[in-house]
């Protein structure tokens, strides 16, 4: 069991007065160097993100735009609408242009998709990504199915079938892989299902993790985002922040029915790209980026997995299943979560994400995300060390 | 009168056809180049932005960001939350904090307001930016206020005080200095306008064009954007694409009671900005940089005062007053203005725009931008030319 020094407390307080700034979400790296000088992060495993990734864009746009000097264009001219920029994913993911809308990173979407689509009640399986009901306005019900940590957070989904026919809701949603669980729907399963709910006006599936998914130890293409076109009432929501590592640049779809996409295009919605993002979707319609991209998704995934697996072998956390890029860990030994993610920070500069306070999960718990291969070494050996393992 | 040959003429069609995609609005240099490669766009005088401000800002990036190799991290890592650039804008701007909304570009803010604080009806001044009412649903009864071209477009606010105590709206946009009129209310009579209407819901100021205004040929700050702490209907939209050539980054932000920032807050906008929106913001902060940017805005204003008298001398076009960075121009010789401008585009490789298709506007108009003191001239000589006047 882990605790704190003197100093140390001090400067936990100074962090949790900043996170609480920030609401449910993690404060920012820059916002916390300012705030905070003396807490130095060497490696941020809160952080979602696939490094070599951003590694492989960082090159294209080096060699497409830097070298050419064709960036200035991308800061000083408007980029190009909605559909535009849609008809370049169309190719790159076989659907049609008409069923895809483009937003400012996936949040932008799950506010768009909850603002114009829910009607009054909404199911939301937890624990989950929390923006699906902290940005539900009072006029919409929220109903939650629980997810049950005896059955390491592995959703039912004859159990969901029932409780969805039960509360009779007009919307569901399902982050698949789910966050901050790990927890995995097979797609033929999560296929069964949404046949099975024609009643549901909105199925709202989340595959920002999609890309770090496998089954059965095999890495394929595991969207079900070809699906809408002959469902009307699915909605699969893609951010590219994850597995492109590219955050900042706020990239992200929806495959969704024509009819909903015109709807938030007729009245907004028409200019909420930026030029990296552009150039992104772009790059991302081009045959050899993507070939260079799926080796860097399977050696990412197959690091990752190995990252887990190594934290396994540590007595004391429970390590919960995971086909995401992220881990989440529960603390038996009677450590409290904070001290432990403090403890992390303070003496090896690691940064890791409590999760206590998500809704849905209770106990200790944190979740750290697979970063390079090197830095996960790096993470396993710290906290084996914190144990005093090794 | 101007007229095309029949090779033009079928470019023309295609182009057309290219716009009518585009809705309302131009279709991007980048989709004009790639659906008619035909074209050779030179000069694009349809794009609202001051290329002076855009150097400076590139100038700042490379010593500040590329060349010390912190570009990476804006494309890798999430950018801070709306509250915490709200701050940096804060200082800049002398505006309390939790007063600022950051917006994704100004036309992000436009959907939210008019989606989440208009209630019933809307008084709006035609012509004007068509967003204001292209995105107002059906649910909205907007009610317009006609500019009279006799009185060059001119604003009688007279008038609309009594059109609004007859129409009894919730709510009003001003565009100041309008868009595409390029026509201004001075400061003093907007404050006693404002003072006067404090039974409107919300006065919706867009001061887009602001940083190019004059009055009584001086340049000072007429921004009325601190009038909002005494006035909480009023909410003052400010884009920071034009005045500061920017915008492919989509930087934006309002100032508007801290009620109405907290209410768009909670349910979404937090992570709106990019990784370089926050960059500008954080250098928009700094009294430096806003030093710098004066002396460019400056000089800018008077190239495009003079560029205005220039184009006066021309006989078979009138042109309207403009305080903006774009002129509105009549043609009066019977030349129609798609032929106008296809004729410049064709010939000359000068991109204008028609405005025909503006809701209030009858007759034969452009809209033409002030760019460099050498594009400037040049599209004076074109213009000239294409009239046979020089």
């Amino acid at each position: 069991m882990i605790k704190l020094t003197k100093d140390q407390e001090i400067l936990k307080t100074k962090f949790y007065e900043l996170k609480e700034q920030a609401g449910t979400h993690s404060p920012s790296i820059e916002t916390l160097k300012t705030a905070i000088p003396e807490i130095e992060i060497s490696i941020d495993a809160c952080f979602l993100s696939n490094p070599y990734a951003t590694d492989l864009f960082v090159d294209h746009l080096n060699r497409d735009v830097m070298i050419k000097g064709k960036f200035r264009a991308f800061l000083e001219f408007y980029p190009s609408q909605n559909n535009v920029i849609a008809s370049r994913i169309s190719s790159a993911i076989n659907v049609r242009p008409q069923s895809i809308f483009v937003g400012n990173g996936a949040i932008e979407i799950i506010q768009a998709v909850i603002k114009n689509f829910v009607k009054k009640k909404m199911v939301i399986v937890l624990p989950t990504f929390s923006p699906f009901y902290e940005f539900a306005e009072s006029n919409i019900e929220l109903v939650f199915f629980y997810l049950d940590k005896e059955n390491s957070f592995k959703i039912n989904l004859r159990d969901l079938s029932k409780f969805i026919k039960n509360e009779k809701p007009d919307s569901l949603v399902l982050v698949n892989p789910n966050n901050p669980t790990g927890g995995y729907i097979l797609k033929e399963d999560l296929i069964s299902f949404i046949d099975l709910h024609k009643e549901l006006e909105n199925i709202i599936v989340d595959e920002s993790f999609i890309h770090f998914a496998i089954e059965y130890s095999k890495i394929s293409d595991f969207s079900i985002q070809n699906l809408v076109k002959n469902h009307d009432n699915l909605i699969v929501i893609k951010s590219m922040s994850k597995d492109f590592g590219i955050a900042g640049i706020r990239a992200g779809y929806a495959v969704m029915s024509p009819t909903k996409v015109e709807l938030l295009t007729r009245y907004g919605f028409l200019w909420n790209s930026n030029g990296i993002s552009e150039y992104f979707f772009s790059l991302y319609s081009k045959n050899y980026f993507r070939k260079e991209y799926e080796q860097i998704r399977r050696k990412y995934i197959n690091e990752t997995q190995s990252f887990f697996n190594s934290l396994i072998t540590i007595p004391n956390i429970r390590v919960y299943p995971s086909v995401a890029n992220f881990v989440l860990v529960e603390l038996i030994d009677g450590t409290r979560s904070e001290d432990f993610v403090f403890k992390l920070l303070l003496d090896y500069g690691i940064y890791i994400r409590i999760v206590n306070d998500k809704k849905g999960l209770n106990g200790e718990f944190v979740r750290i995300a697979s970063r390079s291969s090197k830095d996960n070494h790096e993470i396993v050996q710290s906290i084996k060390s914190i144990f005093k393992l090794s």
